[in-house]
């Protein structure tokens, strides 16, 4: 057996549709998808190993539907006077967003967004039936606080998604853009700050904010920083009435015992996960110190990942990557590529094979 | 800070409504939520422990987004002449019926369901924007052939829902119930078989019926006969054109590497796991008789709780019961409370505590 998508009574919005797709490529050197690639330290392993193996000794129950511990332990590593009240979690942040738009879009509303941004925001748009806008950005992608008051106040949209630092492009969000997007917009603004630990330390996120804005939502993920893509715990920070607001469109027992207890685990040793992402950004100024010395035109990025333009044949860069065992993101944007900073290693590796293809060798 | 739910934009079919809320009483035997309350075997548990541990050396990369081995273990699990291409899973089957909800249902679509049945289906419709049409069942809450068609041929839904054995009435749903639903119906016949594992053994399932009916599908859950509730894992037996739909509407890598592990290494031991599921069924078949005896009215029941009638004040005993350490399941039918099976211990703690409430002790 074995029908084709044709036959079945597909919602007519789906057909023709390809799915989600980042290759899975199995490769040396796999700087595609923005992971980090430090496994993580061998004590916090055995840590999060107990206690997932405490978890599983009652895996017959229900989790705590609540997650009431992690949501204690992510405010205790966000600090900005969040207690649990104000905090979410789901299967990655996709999930959180998707409830975010379950709960304030779906039909009849509007979600006036960026591109180029992270490609799920358009996805969940769609799948939750609320009408994605287009905002246009400023040179070299950037969002200026009166530009995204002017895109605000031209489309009047129910929701605002902003992504700081934006992906794919790396580019910083200035806290006053956030500040402006929240006094223009009558509905939620929603700032996607996946990226957040790679911004230079002195320098507020959206957190900051959140006192006295209770139409402010402040998405994260423990995928990057905290190396933990695999485990898909992403989080959100809010006013306490947002969280009541995500209960009533979550699914019961979203969070299993095991994801719950891993980033518990995890949350217990932020300060030793993070000492990675200082030599994540130390690997990343690299990647655009010598990309910029190669005639590359990479854009400033506070992420964990490189966009760079003067690409003459980006698929034929890539192409050429590949075959040496390292795999770089191809993003459809014409004369550009995208590379995440890896170990000192993975990035020699890269810059090493860019040099090569530079110089035609 | 802390707004009111009505002072944010939330979207007015979410107004007024109250989260999902099964009591999470912790109490000595919880008997309310159908949960398997025979903890995995410990040899089990070492073995999931130590497939979690080799996950964790590598959760900072992304989880198999087609959690291909997982689909293989579930095929081999179902049998039934399935393979890897006819399986799908996610986070429980309240994620699986919703991504099915979100690629064939949705806004301007409908779906029949027959209540009372699992509270998550109306729910679930609601949350996709899909048109619940409530059909009516026979007496005892059963569902003859000539009804499901009938109810069909009256409302044309674009999918029919069934859930066999009923939740919350244990109701057995006969096969060919099913074979009418799919002839009658133009759309999805959906059959959430959660409680599958708890039929008699000789009874033919929804399995038996997909070879050849593309348009059903069969959904299961390892909550329950595996023990397994605290780790969500629900998952879809279809043809493959419909596990390529749900590719469509999933978020990438919804199932965590850390999940996967821990499913792939139980259904490694499923004759093991499901040994207790004779042990269930046979403290069940005690509850049906011993409350009988003491003149309750216990509905046949294929899964592995019991609804019973016959109670004056539902609200009283069950006050009564956790007065003594033990919780129930209101749900709210004049006259009627579930419990589910638990170890014999548990089940006789229960029964005494019926007979002495019975007695007015």
């Amino acid at each position: 057996m074995a029908i084709s998508l044709d036959d079945l009574p597909l919602r007519d919005d789906l057909r023709g549709r390809s799915p989600y797709g980042a290759p899975e490529a199995k490769v040396p050197v796999a700087l595609n998808v923005n992971e980090n690639t430090h496994p993580i330290p061998e004590d916090v392993a055995h840590d999060i190993v107990e206690s997932v193996a405490r978890a599983v000794l009652q895996v017959n129950r229900y989790p705590d539907r609540e997650f009431t511990e992690l949501r204690e332990s992510l405010a205790g590593y966000l600090d900005h006077g969040l207690t649990a009240a104000n905090l979410w979690a789901a299967n990655g942040s996709n999930e959180v967003i998707q409830q975010i738009l379950q709960a304030f879009g779906g039909p009849g509303r509007t979600i006036l967004g960026f591109q180029p941004t992270y490609s799920m925001h358009t996805i969940i748009a769609s799948g939750t039936g609320t009408t994605w806008l287009d905002g246009t950005r400023d040179e070299g992608f950037r969002i200026s606080p009166e530009t995204v008051r002017r895109e605000i106040e031209r489309t009047d949209p129910d929701i605002v998604i902003l992504c700081g630092p934006n992906n794919p492009t790396g580019t910083p969000l200035p806290i006053e853009t956030i500040e402006a997007a929240y006094d223009a917009a009558r509905g939620i603004v929603l700032v996607d700050e996946a990226y957040a630990e790679f911004m230079p330390s002195h320098v507020p996120t959206a957190l900051t904010l959140l006192e006295g804005r209770p139409r402010l939502l402040v998405s994260r993920t423990m995928s990057k920083a905290f190396a933990f893509a695999g485990a898909r715990v992403g989080y959100l920070a809010a006013d306490p009435g947002v969280v009541d607001a995500l209960r009533l469109v979550r699914l019961p027992y979203h969070l299993s015992s095991l994801t719950q207890a891993a980033a518990v685990a995890a949350l217990r040793h932020a300060p030793e996960m993070l000492a990675m992402v200082d030599d994540i950004k130390a690997q990343r100024d690299r990647i655009v110190t010598t990309l910029t010395e190669l005639g590359y035109e990479p854009y400033e990025t506070w992420s964990n990942f490189v966009l760079f333009g003067g690409v003459d044949d980006p698929h034929g860069v890539f192409e050429k990557l590949l075959e040496r065992g390292i795999i770089v993101r191809d993003l459809s944007i014409p004369g550009h590529l995208r590379v995440s900073a890896g170990t000192e290693a993975e990035t020699t590796a890269f810059l090493d094979a860019m040099r090569d293809i530079r110089l035609g060798a």
